[in-house]
């Protein structure tokens, strides 16, 4: 366990010499071994979604050739955004290690902590204005997948 | 703007025709243009991380050449799952459109809902052991990023 997030360290600290993104590193195992060993490349690769436990969720996803990670654990330099947890519950793996946590990260000035507060609750405003429209039109395909014997679920 | 829901309604009926992954389509516009027109991809490309909305984000990124599309709204079938509205919030978009709710998502079996109810406090239960190890030693490459004169924040 220690050895897997030392790695995941090592990763941090590379994409920082790279300037790949910010300082945060992720590894994903599976039964002892190393699937993905990645670090955050948010700017390096112009993705914002390019966290390092996004990285190493799409790395070891492709690499099994399976969206279902439930036989793998993942370890983060720092405690997963909102965006990678929910992405971690997606991918059903069912055991995280993490370094820092949510207030480190916002001590470094990333949103973390902000976004968790809001999809708490405690904080309503945010930067991002919502409408509904459409709804039933929307709903077609819904009731097509609910009726779809061929469905493969996820 | 119904043009564009009409599009992203389109796209996830094309998803389903091809058992690429839930009935869920997104298009990202700019200046009145597109810039990405997208369908969920989970089991097409064996990535969990894959729903309408991240593909279509990283597309228009991956397109425009830059992480922030502050300049940019997004046209969603479903109301987004934490994971997605997280990576909105990431890039920056500060409009969204969307249809169905998460509720309707709930109904044809997909766990948006539930997720959400977590982050928000509302359950307690989910299956994912979470668990803290050196944080001492991951907040060293933060200490760095706080030094570092070059970086490219997002």
């Amino acid at each position: 366990m220690k050895k897997f997030i030392q790695l995941a360290i090592a990763e941090a600290e590379r994409g920082l010499r790279n300037g790949d993104g910010g300082p945060f590193g992720a590894v994903i195992v599976r039964a002892g071994k190393i699937v993905a060993c990645v670090h955050n490349e948010v700017v390096k690769n112009s993705d914002p979604t390019a966290h390092a436990e996004i990285v190493a969720i799409r790395a070891a996803a492709r690499k099994l050739k399976k969206f279902d990670l439930s036989d793998c654990e993942i370890y983060s330099t720092c405690e997963p955004c909102p965006m990678c947890l929910a992405a971690i519950l997606w991918a059903r793996i069912p055991r995280l290690f993490f370094g820092a946590t949510r207030d480190d990260a916002a001590k470094i000035g990333f949103d973390d902590a902000k976004i968790y507060d809001f999809l708490a609750g405690k904080i309503s405003k945010i930067p991002l204005a919502k409408k509904q429209v459409a709804r039933r039109e929307c709903l077609a395909p819904f009731a097509k997948w609910a009726n779809l014997k061929s469905k493969i679920k996820y």
